[in-house]
């Protein structure tokens, strides 16, 4: 059953509707090298070439501007490693308010330059969940800014929804795969095959490093991601309070995939298919190789989440 | 004037025609941060997305299809440092006739090896012009195999030119900028702007080290390229017999870059745009970012020829 605050599918067609002018209507993509290897027709929804280089920017611009529909003219916070920093910063641009973001010390410096470029105040903190939580708390409180979280947010799950509901409308795949971390991507992912899909099954792909969405799943109990070892940086969050109901209610399986079956993803995405896919958005095609059985002759779309990746540091070149 | 042989432009659809169900409609790409970068609108037409990672399949598949439809069941050779033995290997398999490629013994290892992978017969000569020419003379008094050259031959051209017919559907740009090494690719884009486009310019672009089709279209008259320097692998050929005149009588301008302007274009498409471009294909950005004067506020559309780049030697790892 679909969650009573996601029951109504306006909630849907209302953020495509919002945001629409402001995203890319990305392409999707296709590649008969990797159908070839994998046994199966795949079509890679590229969000890679969304704005800000991530799905990112579906989220925060629907909860953004759904906030300024409603009278809001406040400055908005977070914490991020990255892609969401990008994504709420250049939106918050655009609309003229004032954005803050609390990034670990650790993130990528190519995400913390184009943070930066879109002139939010940046605050750095230990890469731990308890020190960007402590440290966004502190910055709510001098500087009176309303929290965009990055997935526990029920706009921002709307706004990623929109990324199947643009694949949906070209095509009805059996099998939608997108990466989980926090769970909003895959959580909107499933919300928009429930209300416009034909029985397409959504499947999350998550890093053996860091699999405390696949134990919350497989014991329908809420388990924490505590020292996730992952190459995969956008995927160490813990689910959140709301998305972690709708994974349960509305997501057919979660699968992992191990880092090297990762990097041999990404190399493969971008050999063979030109696709600049960053580790967390290589590891559904991962998935799609370890599992053949699953997956053989079946039409698989693959979210392509973000292409972020550091060029000065490829997995594959140690 | 066009040229006698492309007066007609049947020539070009009925190679769209031809090809359409064996190639990829390639998608047109655009990056807010480029176009800040620039001062101008730029659109990318990806044809790295392009079937064998390069626009070298359209006329390839016209030039074998063709010779299919006039009878012809034989085998068919040329010689190549990479794009076009991969895609006249492709479409050789896909119907079913032998392919021999010649290929200098420096071609990079994954062009070798996606070559291969399409089951063509490859013989390997030293990297010059002598070398390749005489080395495929012998293989096709040894096959019977018919030439398909890659550049100089008015299929291929034809061919070429459905890239920039894809485009002129979707926009009509102030300038459309192609590579220019042997001349097939921009002499074909140069002929769709003729027949096709509403006030089109098209221009070349050509690396500083390698820049004899620059020297022949300022004296009018041909010079061959002699031990070009360039990272842009795809570009060292001379103009053809074919080529030049077309060139000559459709192109507005051809402009040069330096090997630094062409690795920090093809690093900014990489991390801003995501567009995997090979070096050859970032050359026309390289020209843009080096004349802002004459591209100022225009509609400029790029050829991203390929992207068929070394991932183990990326140029900005040194």
């Amino acid at each position: 059953m679909i969650p009573r605050q996601f029951a109504d599918k306006s909630v849907f067609t209302v953020a495509a509707n919002r945001i629409k002018d402001y995203i890319q209507h990305t392409p999707l993509l296709s590649c008969s090298a990797i159908n070839h290897i994998c046994g199966c027709q795949i079509v890679f929804k590229c969000e890679n070439f969304q704005k800000a280089g991530a799905f990112k920017s579906r989220g925060a611009a629907n909860a953004v501007f759904s906030l300024i529909e409603s009278g809001f003219n406040g400055s908005v916070a977070t914490h991020s490693s990255g892609n969401h920093a990008q994504a709420l910063s250049r939106v918050a641009l655009h609309t003229g308010i004032p954005a803050h973001v609390v990034m670990p010390e650790n993130s990528l410096t190519s995400k913390i330059h184009a943070t930066r470029d879109y002139k939010a105040q940046i605050t750095f903190c230990k890469p731990t969940l308890e020190a960007r939580e402590s440290t966004l708390r502190e910055v709510m409180a001098a500087s009176g800014a309303v929290e965009i979280h990055p997935y526990d947010n029920i706009e921002i799950i709307a706004g990623q929804a929109t990324c199947a509901m643009e694949i949906l409308e070209e095509t009805q795949p059996d099998f939608i795969i997108a990466p989980v971390g926090g769970g909003g991507l895959l959580s909107g992912t499933a919300l928009a095959a429930a209300h416009f899909g034909q029985c397409v099954r959504v499947i999350g792909a998550e890093p053996a490093g860091a699999a405390d969405a696949y134990e919350s799943f497989k014991t329908k109990a809420f388990v924490p991601s505590v020292n996730p070892k992952t190459i995969a940086d956008g995927l160490l969050t813990s689910l959140g309070q709301i998305t972690f109901p709708v994974i349960l209610a509305q997501v057919s399986d979660i699968l992992l995939a191990g880092e090297e079956q990762i990097i041999d993803a990404m190399r493969l995405l971008w050999e063979r298919a030109k696709i600049m896919a960053e580790p967390s958005s290589a590891l559904p095609l991962a998935v799609v190789k370890a599992n053949p059985g699953i997956f053989k002759n079946k039409k698989v779309c693959i979210i392509i989440s973000g292409g972020n990746a550091d060029l000065d540091h490829l997995p594959w070149l140690k």
